[in-house]
């Protein structure tokens, strides 16, 4: 038995009901489309067609049909002009947007409990790499979630998508990795990647085994784009110091992801502890409760901010790094994206959101 | 004001203390000699010829004597045969532990309050880099301690020394970056890298700018070695995605050391919580207490290793994780090196080292 098809069935085993499969027809989704219709008997396929490459995209989507028609399983298509839709924003993230939302409609319709999509323990190697390169924390280094328990309907498309470049955007949005973490699950529907512990080479020895073809995008050769050259020129740099970098990065995203969970938990009582009631839409914060650790301080700010709804995308490294300044030191003040303002004062910390 | 001098100027400005400067020969170390002169009057170099390149370790020694000599600085010098002191063992650690011993006791008998080292940004992100190819957890992230505070004796070698090669120990020993961190500060002397937020071409920038010539280590440009690779080859390509990427590593290290005193100080507390007298020479804690997050009692266990004085050099990432797949399963046992096993039968989990 194949690697992959063992952690399918692993992952299969204690999931009977309804689920669906995301399949671009590349060969990471097609072996997952593969194994899983081994061993589990209510799949729906679903296909987003971005419309990016004319001719080769319509023929992924009919590639996939064929599959599906082959195998019996219930296909589910959705076709989107993305370029249309994303109009000048960010088109990794638009694209990504459209198909994970696409994805929980499906799941919501056909009642099934879960989503599972194909990302690789060498998507997860390059996330880690392209966060470690760009610059990242703790936080960004936990990669790709190996699973998200049901969330609230997705959220609207944030304007901007930060400081990427269109080409990189491009790169991403034709392929599966979402770089910045945003997948969502549906409603009620948790989202699963049986494969993270899997290797790109694992994949392409299951679909050998099976004597199943795949399509190949073949923009994904193309080094111009960030995420291309760290397949094709950094990761193989990389094992020839050690033929094992995929898995000692992937090791290094579940410590980062376990490490959080610490950090996450801490944060949350240090916040409780150092907030004090609302001066009318003033938050509080007590500067001598707050301590000393900048790592629970960046954590706590992180908090506060995802519990107000006040925009992080604008909010870069450097931008904790000015928060956690001002909440340490004895006086200061700074300005945030979304009109967020923060201002310590003797023993305390002020934070407000202009209306 | 070069960047070196400036950042030479805030560490010397609350260091009136004498102090000891290790001095190579290097870019690097001459810079920090140079910088700390014009601000720092209580001066002690202090050079190890490890005798691994005949003639071109002498000149080197020779044009560290002459500089001090025009400088007004002692110079004290050390000359051992480290190929023959290590008489097998790990070379790189054998001279590691060699120069620390020696800026120990230089700082001794001059009374010196503190011993700088002149690690760069640049040892900084190669020694993540090193690190991350390698295989590391959070706590190897943090890279090279900016400061260690006074320690106990610089402690007997150790034997073995990992799974290096001798090529890579010989040219780790050559150069300066610590990459196992086991920098030693003496009895009541600190240990500072004032450097280390500094790139190696702000020091070649400062050399420039003084027309100060240094001595050159041609195994340093030899590509066989990981190290120089990491520098030669690496590097520059990462700085292809990101010419700030030295910047992002450091920053990534700063993060991980933060985030490791938190982890550290609640596992310090959960093996407070956990642990119940001893049953004669073995250690027992209770499975319940010890909660369930693999990084706290990951870190819980390495606190009880130190604590204790077992070998921690054959502990590798996997032995870690055996230690703590023990500890979270219900039942299971396991030997790690030093003869120390681990046993967890219903609640209890026991500890102990044959003697």
């Amino acid at each position: 038995m194949t690697r992959v098809l063992r952690e399918v069935r692993r992952f299969a085993a204690t999931r009977s009901e309804p689920g669906v499969v995301a399949v671009s027809g590349g060969a990471d989704s097609v072996a997952l489309l593969r194994a899983l219709h081994t061993c589990h008997a209510a799949l729906t396929v679903a296909h987003v067609n971005h419309q990016l490459r004319g001719e080769e995209s319509d023929a992924d989507e009919a590639f996939v049909r064929d599959l599906c028609a082959a195998l019996g399983v219930e296909c589910r298509v959705r076709s989107v002009d993305v370029t249309a839709l994303a109009a000048g924003d960010n088109l990794e993230s638009t694209a990504r947007r459209v198909r994970y939302e696409f994805f929980t409609e499906v799941a919501n319709e056909v009642g099934a409990a879960w989503v599972a999509t194909a990302h690789t323990a060498d998507d997860q190697a390059e996330t880690v790499l392209h966060r470690l390169i760009r610059g990242t924390g703790l936080q960004g280094l936990r990669g790709i979630a190996a699973e998200r328990q049901p969330l609230p309907p997705t959220p609207s498309p944030k304007k901007g998508g930060g400081a990427r470049t269109e080409e990189e955007a491009i790169a991403s949005s034709l392929a599966p990795p979402p770089f910045l973490g945003e997948g969502v699950g549906g409603r009620g529907s948790s989202l699963f990647r049986p494969l993270l512990a899997v290797t790109r080479a694992d994949v392409i020895e299951c679909l050998a085994a099976l004597n199943q073809p795949y399509r190949t995008d073949r923009t994904n050769a193309d080094t111009r784009f960030t995420r291309n050259r760290i397949r094709h020129e950094l990761l193989p740099l990389l094992k020839t110091f050690n033929p094992d970098v995929v898995s000692a990065l992937t090791h290094l995203a579940d410590h980062a992801n376990e490490a959080h969970q610490v950090i996450v938990t801490a944060a949350g009582e240090l916040l409780a502890n150092a907030e004090r009631p609302r001066a009318a839409h003033v938050i509080v914060l007590d500067a001598l409760a707050l301590g000393t650790s900048r790592c629970l301080i960046r954590a706590a700010l992180r908090l506060l901010w995802e519990r107000e709804g006040w925009p992080m995308s604008g909010m870069t490294f450097d931008a904790w790094e000015r928060a956690v300044e001002v909440a340490c030191r004895n006086a200061g003040a700074c300005d945030f994206p979304g009109g967020v303002t923060m201002r310590h004062s003797g023993r305390v910390v002020q934070l407000s959101q202009r209306t």
